[in-house]
């Protein structure tokens, strides 16, 4: 399969608009060491023919034209992309489905709790019906072709599992936690066998998580924060890296230290915020990641499998 | 006062992400003679301390790191943004304001019946209170100081007029038309008097819209579709221009005719659909944009009065 990461930010994007802190105004000055980002998207597909968003940032218009296989190939009206596949609701990763309502009916895949927030609370299966609509699927459990719109095989299997996560803000006054408001995704390539771990959020790693992390070719993971008192320290947020549902890489607890000892050839974080110091490269947090093998992932990063 | 086009294009942007129409297509390409541009936006300040945003466009966040005024210059979080003012509730001019949520509380301006649409269809102010959140400003049918959000004035004044214009469409199925869905704003610099017209969306030219136009230093009116059946007529859609709430430029009754005889130094097209021949330079009907002494606005274009 073919991957190709559309975008690596956390919510914001790398610079995020309003923010001033040491990192978006390195990245403004074109300083080298640090490149901008667009907030996180993935495009994978078994062939090149059918692809596959993981999830819908609100860059979607800027990542499509990015990526040439996503274009429209065929006819005056088209696309590459066969589907979107959610992990979560939050804004960062869904306000692009709004933005892709002047094609065709989506077809997203999304648990029930996800599904759930975008209807009660954004309304958006309302509001794309006066556009192309939206079919909804609900991701497996287990290992299970991977289909088109049409119900063509894309060559790729695909499940989800359950991640320790947080609901969306502006979900939270509305709805308690479940199991399905944050999920992670394996893909598998049906010739190649080759294995793909999504992970954009996770407030932690259970043994479940861990499972598939470990037992796969190539994760792209949680990398929002390095610490958890990241936002205060330069002043740009009150909230802990914890309480906003993400477990910091750089912990004695991290991320960080558990994926380092795996024998994974290729372990990339992505969703990285704009405060975290790995985006600046040759910082020390940076080399701590290359030390143990892992990869800050970029925007136009690509690797297949 | 200084004006600046942050977007010029209709909604989808030029290219669209789905379109391969000839003017898409080129403009990927690169051929000489057709820019891209992001969605339609504009701008402006009186003295460059405090600027307004005209609509919030879904690619607001490329376009507020596009002009450097508008990005944090105090603090670690902040911007140059003092307001957004509305012409109407269309996602093309409003999503952007879901992509400012991570700032302060928005001041927007805007009509009661677009503030209805974005309440009750889009949700929009119940999904900003879990963040910055919003507070609404109802825009003077008479010239009246435009205030930050602090109150201070910004050297502008500002009034609304109603425009003809259409319901968007995810609002068609709950609502009925109302003069408030679409306005049109003037603006006027306190010192120099210097007066700008902005009308993105106009179905009409009305005798009050037409006494705007022909009472400023510059406007900035709909340019979205050359002719009415100009989506078909490139099997890129199957609804008229008219029907979409747009009086095309070109027709016998259309916007050229009109502003071709007006005395008004800055005559300026935005908002303009991917299909508009008028996007590629030296085309016929560019050509008679230039021969009437108007320009089609582009990305990045910038103006005093």
């Amino acid at each position: 399969m073919r991957v190709r990461l559309l975008g690596s930010a956390a919510g914001g994007g790398f610079p995020q608009w309003n923010c001033n802190c040491p990192n978006c105004s390195k990245v403004r000055s074109g300083i080298a060491g640090a490149r901008p980002r667009m907030q996180s998207s993935v495009a994978l597909s078994a062939e090149g023919e059918y692809w596959f968003l993981l999830n819908a940032s609100p860059d979607v218009r800027a990542q499509i034209e990015s990526f040439e296989p996503l274009l429209p190939s065929k006819g005056v009206r088209g696309t590459g992309v066969a589907g979107i596949l959610l992990t979560n609701a939050d804004l960062d990763h869904t306000l692009g489905l709004l933005l892709l309502r002047e094609g065709e009916c989506l077809i997203v895949h999304a648990t029930s709790a996800v599904r759930r927030a975008l209807t009660d609370n954004l309304r958006l299966e309302e509001i794309l019906s006066s556009y192309g609509g939206v079919i909804w699927r609900e991701p497996p459990a287990e290992l299970t072709p991977l289909l088109t719109g049409d119900g063509a095989p894309s060559g790729l299997r695909y499940a989800a599992f359950p991640v320790p996560g947080k609901l969306p803000r502006y979900r939270e006054g509305s709805a308690v936690a479940s199991p399905g408001d944050t999920i992670g995704y394996c893909f598998e390539d049906e010739k190649t066998n080759g294995r793909l771990v999504f992970v954009p959020n996770a407030a932690a790693l259970t043994e479940s998580v861990r499972g598939y992390l470990s037992g796969c070719d190539a994760f792209l993971l949680d990398g929002t924060f390095w610490s958890d008192r990241e936002m205060q320290a330069v002043g740009a947020g009150t909230l802990g890296a914890r309480e906003m549902g993400h477990l910091p890489i750089g912990d004695a607890d991290g991320s960080l230290a558990y994926i380092g000892d795996l024998n994974v050839p290729l372990k990339i974080y992505l969703h990285i915020n704009n405060t975290n110091p790995i985006l600046c490269e040759g910082s020390p947090e940076r080399q701590l990641i290359e030390a143990a093998g892992a990869i800050v992932g970029y925007d136009g990063q690509e690797f297949t499998l």
